[in-house]
Order: structure tokens, then sequence, then C-alpha cells
């Protein structure tokens, strides 16, 4: 959907409304990162989210799978802000195709920063040298299937201010006249340069109304987090700061606590002060950082941390109206460790299942496409890591060490996991518990068992505790022990008897081609694996296992020994070749305790 | 659907099946107990069930009200025998119509037995003397609406028998020809008279196909239960009893459980041979016991105890192949104390939700046909026990007396409830717990509010517990403690507050004209009330409360005491007068507890 027709929508309905706005991390960690704290975010109902540019080549290509996976994976709508850096017109073909791909429907139009070591703009052979001309060409290339947003400048752009105020005075009507044409052209939404004197952004509105600049007009609010972040940007952007704010914020020069405390106040009075005299919605410039946004927010009466829905067992449930995942209710337990490869591959399904499993298989689209999987995992940099971490396994010893490692939480990566722990608050487990799971996890390791994914039974556990919870308050929530291990054909064969001794288990096994698969599930039957009650409110059951699901998943599972690990070694090196015969020759099992109101099971899955 | 169409798939595929004839009992509680019994037989999966004719006025009315009831709140293709004794043509019209509403399309015609004091068969003025005449009248007045079944007697009707030989050897032929006249006037389907030479049969059939009658024939099979019911049927029927068998009949004749268990012997031997030797299915004579026709069928092979499903809390889930309700997997909590009256009202429902409850009274269709509460709780004869053991109560005092009495298990009579005790296994409350409880509820009945439903909590309960499990082996059930009463306006006043200062409890509370409305429960949401967990199951969620129920439910309980109280009382008498004033100033109130995982709560309604 257009970010202006819902922002119309909410201006209808008299609401108001907010925004956050992102940058592309350097670092694959920074990104991991990134998604925690967006899924955090998102939850507080931003109407949009947007993110900026990272001009050029590999960045250029790593922004637009991170608008992808915002829209998709997030599930929050994403406007990508694209940019005349080096992008001649084949490359912004490229890049709206491909935005028109992932299903975003959002541009923000800019020219852009100086190219790397340049200190003005520079036009690329074939490209465009200004926002204009890029609005035109999206229009012409596109016709009206992008919303496009434009950038404002309430002190006319940074790049025409000099020291002569008569001069800065002409430079700020040419920018009104500049920015009528960008909207005449095809901008429908104004988000301004962030700013500190609020009453120049009023009189900058009141100035586009005189030049009959109609659009909505967001002001982008840039909190006050450090010192130094502050001295830069204001300086950079050029922007005009009110004495009372430069004393404080230089009188507190050395506190970064109360820099901090006073940028939320700041914030918090400039944005109550903006609403109260007409502007619309907010425009946060979160810097990739929570705090002071959703403190302002907070302030301001946008979030009720009260009213924040919980998070279900897999992490939040994305809450903002335009959500196809708004009703999801349960999951398959499979991808506990791969919680943004399951959204990722769900993407493309046009419901999902709210509580019962049972023939949710036959409605959901699985996405066979495996570019989440590498591009999330295997960067180059997470690739030279891995080999550090990893090794080079030559036997099936090595092969257990990095699972040791990994269930020892010395390495923090293993292919299976988005995590770097599988104990972690992801999965829930108690962490009174993680020294006695982690002596049963090795055990598996050690008996040539690898698993890949431990969950803990939960039962009757209050709804509020820390980790273990999900859901709203006043609820119980249940787990049972649950345990999916990668087996050699011999130890299968071991085991497969123990397994079907034990009516109380329920076991899955295949190997890579699905050519054989021991189960003692029922043809088309469900197993609940974990579920919560709340006063209320129906039974929630959050995570099951049926057959259909684990075939996917071990799909899934499979080509990751190849595409996340194999493919760290030279094809045909000794590593190479054991990773993909394990591949190849072992099971993979998952074991699911339904006896989950007494003792952890593990041991029994090895007795 | 028609019996023969069910038999016809039957037979394509290879496939014996079982059926099971039930007679109208005498008394209310001989009815009652069918009713269990029936269920119990129903799980077994007959392919269908008849019921003989009680012939003339209100037995007859009685008959075509069981049947109806089987076929809608049993949920089995029902069968009814329909005769010409004292049936006038346009008596037989209106039972016609009558199994056309009740959406029955099985009829067994008959000419029936004497009228009560005559030895021969009188045609009734306007009526029909034979089987054949009567088959005629069905095609002729409702087309191929029915699936008609006639009699066969493989030695010739007993009427018809002399002691001399030829003229039974005539008998015979004549009554070929007439069973044969039968099939052509529209007969599809033949059950046999009982007997207990398998060989006498087997020619029988032969003989049919001889003189060409195509359709297929069961045989009636009637286990020996007692000396005295077999001497009796065997004279009656005047059926030939091998020497063999009779010796070993006489031979026990004081030994009772010898002879049942000669009976299922015998029975079991017969049935085998029989399907050994052609037979499609048998029809077995329950003469409404339970006990030998199943242990002939488990010892035939039909029957396998442990893959009967258990019963839901609310009883069995039929699982005959037309039962609409099959994957019915969940009802409103309140109906708990009249699961029939809910299956009942709910018969026009196309579909039953099968774990989830929202949206489910969108779909659900609840009838407003009190017919159904009016028959079974107040026949003259119910009445008259309900004056008896009620009294005449002429102040609210004496109405908790009423209650009291109840639930001290001293009446077992309560209008809002089709079961003899509050705390019997229907309930599912422990035993070991009923003491506690019943404390409780006589608190409560003392306090003036006066309980109609009372479920204690069940925490992890193992299914396969008696009285409390449900559902398949291996699993776990659950139950918020629930309670519903009846409260005065002044009490509502005072409970209030308590109740809303506790957010784990649940409440609803209604008048009789739905005018006032208290609850803490969201608009449109639903409360789990009971569920269970099992190995290679999604979660079972039994029974749930919501408000659009409740308000259909609250109509019934406050019609109650109107219908089947007041109404045992003249009209403007003290006591009639009482109840009425009752029923249209009181307030129904329904309490759950969310925190079933801890001691009941009772007391903290109270408190």
């Amino acid at each position: 959907m257009k970010v202006i027709d819902k922002i119309n929508q909410k201006v209808a309905a008299g609401q108001h409304f907010f925004s956050f706005e992102f940058f592309p991390p350097k670092t694959e960690e920074g990104v991991d990162a990134l998604w925690e704290r967006m899924e955090r975010m998102v939850a507080h109902g931003p109407i949009f989210c947007d993110i900026t540019w990272g001009a050029g080549g590999s960045t250029a290509n790593a922004t637009l799978d991170l608008a992808g996976k915002m829209q998709n994976m997030v599930n929050i709508e994403t406007m990508m802000h694209l940019t005349c850096t080096n992008m001649p017109a084949e490359s912004l073909d490229t890049a709206l195709t491909k935005l028109r791909e992932s299903g975003l429907e959002n541009i923000l139009a800019l020219r852009g920063d100086p190219p790397k070591g340049h200190d003005r703009f520079v036009t690329v052979e074939g490209g465009f040298s200004c926002a204009l001309d890029l609005v035109k060409y999206i229009r012409k290339t596109h016709g009206d299937y992008f919303g496009i947003c434009v950038a404002g400048y309430p002190e006319a752009h940074p790049e025409t201010l000099t020291d002569d105020q008569a001069a800065n005075e002409k430079a700020y009507t040419d920018s009104l006249s500049y920015l009528k044409a960008k909207v005449d052209a095809g901008g429908q939404l104004i988000i301004t340069q962030l700013f500190y004197d609020c009453d120049r952004f009023l009189k900058f509105v009141k100035d586009c109304r005189a030049v009959d600049i109609q659009c909505p007009i967001l002001p982008g609010i840039m909190p006050i987090m450090t010192y130094g972040g502050f001295k830069r940007m204001t300086g950079f952007c050029k922007v005009k700061v009110p004495q009372e704010i430069n004393d404080t914020v230089e009188a507190n020069k050395d506190n970064e606590e109360a820099i901090k405390a006073y940028g939320v106040d700041l914030g918090a009075k400039m944005c109550k002060y903006l609403l109260a005299n007409g502007t619309p919605g907010l425009h946060m410039y979160s810097l990739n950082m929570e705090k002071s946004a959703l403190a302002i927010l907070e302030r301001v009466g946008f979030i009720d941390n009260s009213k924040v829905p919980r998070p279900m067992p897999w992490g939040f449930v994305p809450m903002h109206s335009c959500g196809l995942r708004r009703g999801e209710a349960v999951r398959p337990v499979f991808w506990s460790n791969r919680p943004k490869s399951y959204v990722w591959r769900t993407k493309d399904s046009q419901a999902f299942p709210t509580s019962r499993w049972e023939g949710a298989m036959a409605r959901l689209t699985f996405s066979d496409d495996p570019t989440f999987m590498q591009i999330h995992s295997y960067s180059e940099g997470r690739r030279a890591k891995a080999q550090e971490v990893w090794g080079a396994p030559t036997t099936v010893a090595d092969v257990q060490r990095v699972f040791s490692q990994f269930y020892k939480n010395e390495t923090g990566m293993l292919p299976w996991s988005e995590f770097s722990t599988q104990f972690g608050i992801k999965n829930g487990t108690a962490l009174s518990s993680l020294e006695a799971a982690q002596g049963a996890v090795l055990a598996l390791v050690d008996a040539s068992l690898l698993p890949i994914n431990v969950l803990l039974r939960k039962f009757a556990v209050p709804s509020e505790t820390p980790v273990l919870g999900w859901g709203p308050p006043g609820g119980q929530v249940y787990q049972k022990g649950h345990v999916e291990f990668f087996a050699s054909p011999e130890a299968l064969q071991t085991l497969l008897p123990k397994l079907q001794s034990q009516p109380s288990l329920t076991y899955m096994a295949t190997n890579a081609s699905g050519s054989d698969i021991n189960t003692n599930l029922q043809d088309g039957a469900v197993n609940a694996v974990s579920w919560g009650t709340f006063p209320g409110k129906e039974v929630v059951q959050a995570t099951v296992e049926d057959l259909a699901s684990f075939k996917v998943w071990a799909k899934e599972a499979f080509e990751l020994w190849r595409s996340d690990w194999a493919s760290c070694y030279e094809s045909g090196s000794k590593s190479s070749e054991l990773l993909e015969s394990l591949c190849s020759s072992w099971y993979l099992v998952s074991v699911t305790d339904n006896q989950y109101t007494k003792g952890d099971f593990l041991p029994s899955v090895l007795a």
C-alpha cells in the first residue's frame, strides 16, 4: 500500500501517526541487531518505516535486500530511499524492478550525497543530477505504481547556505520553487531535513502552502543522543540550533546520560508543539537506535507499553495495519531457530493460520528461493568468520566439536540457527535450567546425534515470566520437550527401536532425498508443541509439527550443510566432501515428548 | 441417507457391517438409560439403527420422537418401524410427514402385532391389513423419498405355522411369494425374523434368490440373554431351535451367567458362520441391552475396544459415517448439564466447529423450538415426580431447599440438568473432591446464589483417568473452574465488585430480558474452559464461553424456570407466581477462573 494513502486515511480519521527511519548497517552483526530492534520498534505501530540508500554496488544491493526484508519479513510498509549518486539509468531500472518484485510501493527520491572522495555532487554518466529528474524518471518508467516522497528543507538545502543572509533568503525561496516542481512532477509526500527550531518548520509548511504545495509535510525529528553526534549532524546539515538548546548541550557536554535525557525531553517538547500546531505526524530519525525515539513517542502519548502485544514464542506478531500476518498464531516448530527464514519463505502466502495448523500446508506458499538463506548467513565477512570458528573439519569428530562449541556458547555460529546461542531468550529456555540442558545436549553431540533445535518443556509457566513466558498477562504457557538432530544411518538404526518403544514420543526421521521416512505420526496428523491459555481467550496453539512441514523444513536443513557450511571450503576439498557426504547420507530426526508434565526427556532419547 | 445406499456402498467395498435394533422404553427412566446406552453402542460404528413401533396414540408419538432424536441427537442413520396396527391412513400420513420433518429417510414397513386385547390382527377402519399395502401406500404418497425395508421369515410367518408339515411347506412358499410382492412394491432391503438355525437362514436366502428377490437380506440376530426371554421369544415367534442349543440352554436354566456366556458364544459362532457364507452384514436385536450384542460383535471382529474414540467431556463424538457432527470438537460450556438439548437445538446446523469457537455462533443454527425441552423433561409422569420432590415452593428459602436437596443427591431432579446428579460422571468432577465441592456448592445455595452448573478445575489430569479423563490415551486434560448460578438483583450488586476486583475471573451476568448485561469479557472474545493435549494431535479445545452463546443459553435457562418448573403448579398459584418472579427479576451469572493451576475458586466467588 502507498504510504500516502495510509497517511490520508489517518488524516481523514483525525489521528496522528509516526514513522521510523533506519540506515543500512555496515556489518552483518549490525544487520542482525537491526532486525531485532526493528521488530521491537515496529510492535509499537509506526505507519511506515524507511531505509536510507547505500549508494552504489554491493551497498545498493544490500539496501534493496534490507528493504525487501523490512516489507516481507518485518511486515512493515517500507519506503526505500533512492538517490542519483552513482546510479546510471539502467541501475535505477534494476533497482526499481527489484523493488516491485519485493512488493514495495514506496520510494523517497533524493539527489543524494556526493560520491565517495568528492566534495560536491557528481552526475554519473547516464544518470541524473537532481531529485526532480529522478522523480520524473520514476513516473515516466513506472507510472503511478510507486508512491513517491521527496525531501523538504525548512532552512534551504545545506549546499546552498552561506554566510550571506540575503543569498540564504533567496536560496530558501528557490528551494520552495524546486520543491513545488518535485511535487508537480509526482512527489506526493514531503519529509523534512532535521531541525531544532519548530517555528522554522511551521513557517516552512506555511510557505509551502503559499506556493501551492498541498501534500502532507512530515517533520524529520532527530533526537539528540550524544554530544558528538549532535555536533556532527547539525554541522553537516547546517541546521540552525536555538541558543538555549545549544547552551544546554554544551553545558552537559561530558555527561552522556544527561545529554540523552535532555534529547528525550526536548524531542517530546518539540513533537507535542508540532502536533498541537497542525502537524499530522512525526518522522523519527532513529539512527537505528530505539531508546530515545521510543521514549519521545511514549512521552507524546503514541506508545503505551502496557498495550504492546507480548511476543509469541517465535517473536513479535506484527501489529501494524497492513500486516497480512497480523492474525498469525501458529507455526511449525522446525523454524524455531530460523524464524526469519520462515517468515521470508512464507511471504507469498495470502493468509496465515490463526490457531489450528490442520490443512495449513495446503494453503501456505513456501518459497523455494534460497536467496534469504544465502544473503543472511553467508556474506563474505560471515564466511570468513565461519571458517575461523568452524575450522576445516575432516572427520565426524571435527564436526561434533563444532556442535559442542556452539552449545558451550563458545562460537555463536551454527548453520541451522539465526541466533548466536541456542539457549537464548528466543528459545524461551529457562536460564536456570540451561546448565542441565547443556549437559544433555552435549551428551547428544557425544553420541553423534547432532542437535540443531532443542526446546525444553514448559509446564503451566505464568505468561509474565521473563524469558520463558509469552502472550498476554495472566496466562499459562506450555511446551513439549522437543529435540531435532542429525544422525548417521547406523545411529538411526539403533535409535528407532528406542523411539518406537516409547508411545509418549512423537518422532519423524528423513534422509536428504526424502526417500526414507520413519515416523509414528499418523498421516495428516498434527502434533501440538507449544500453546498457552489466557484469561478471556481461546487456547493459543503457537507451534506444531506435522510431516508435511517437516519435509519442507528438512530440505532447508539438509541444504544448509551444503550452502552454508560445505561452501566455506573449496569444492573437492576434504572438508567439503565430508560435509557433502553427511548431508547426503545422514538423517534428520525430530523427537517430541508428549509427556511434558514430567521431567525433561532428553536422556530418554539417548537411553 | 437411505440405509440401502449405505449398505450397497459397503457391499461394493467388500466390507461387512452391523446394525442395532432398539425398542421404545416404557418409562422416562428407561428412555434416559437408552440414550446413554445407545450413545455408547453407536460409538462402535453401526451402519444404522432401527427402533420398533409403539403402535397407536401416545406411544406412536413417543416412537416418532425417539426416532427423530436418534437421527438428530445421537446422529445415527435411523430406520423407524411402521405398522398397520391401529393406524388409519391419516395417522400414517401424520407419521410420515413427521418423519420427513425430522430428516428420517428409512422405514421398516410391517403389518404389526394384533391390537391390544386381540389374538389376531384386526384391520383398523381406514387402515391397512398387510405390510404389502403399507409399502404400496408409502410409495404412492411419498414416491422414492423413503428407503423401505421389509421383514423376511426364514421359517414362514409364525401365524401361518401349524403342526401340519405339508401346510407349513406351503406357507413357506407362499411367504416367499408375498415377500417378492413386497419387494416389487418398493421394499429395498429385507431383515429377517430371529432364528437359531443358520442353515435355515442360508436356505431362505437361496430360496429368495430363486424367486428373483435380489435385494440384500440381513439376518436378525437375537443373542440369548436369559432363559425366560429365550423361551418366550422362540415360543412367540415359533422359531425352530436346534436340539443342541435347546439342550445347552435347558442344562444352564438356573445359571444366568452361563446362559449369557453361552448366548455370546453361540451368537459369535452363528455370526461368523453367516458372514463366511455370503451374508453381507448382521442386524443385532439388542433388546436395548448392550453387553451381549457388543461382546458378540467383538468376537466376530467388528469391534476393537482400543479403537473406540473416547468421549469428549460432553459425551461421545458420533463416529459413524453419516454424522455431520463427526468433526465437532468444541461446544459452549453452558450446556454441560444439558448436552442433549445442545445437540437438539443445533441439529439444523450444516457444520460444527472443530476446535476454535471464534465466529462459530454466526455459522451455527440454534433452534428456538422448545419441543425438546418439554418432551424430554416434562412428560406427565415426570411432572408428577417433580411436584413430589420439589414440593410447592412459596418462598425463596423453599427454592433454595430444592437446590440444596439436588446437590445433596437427595432428589436427582433440577430443571437445568438432564442428569440426576451434578457430580456424576458426565461432569467429570473427581469423585474424591465431590465432598469439598458439595460443601462449596451448598454454601453458594445458602448465600442465595443458586447454582445450575458447577465444573471443578482439572490440571493436567491424565486422559485415561476414570471419570475425569476424556479423549485418546496418553494425553492430559484441563478445565478452568466454572460456576453458573441465578442471583437476585441485590445479590448481584454485592457480587459485582468482588468479581470486578479479580482479573483472573471471567464473568457474565444477564437478566431474563437481556436488557442488563455485565461482563468483563471483551466483545467477540471467546474464553477457553476445557481442553486437552494428546500425543500426535493439535490441542483439542473442548468447551468455551462467549457472550453470544451465553445469551442463547440464558434464554433457555430462564425459560426453564417457567416451562419446566412453574408449569408444575396452577397458573396464578403462589408457587407459580414465585417462580415466575424469580425468572423475570433474577440474574443468570457465569464465572470462570482462569487461574486453574491453583486451588478451586468457589470460595473466592463468595468471599
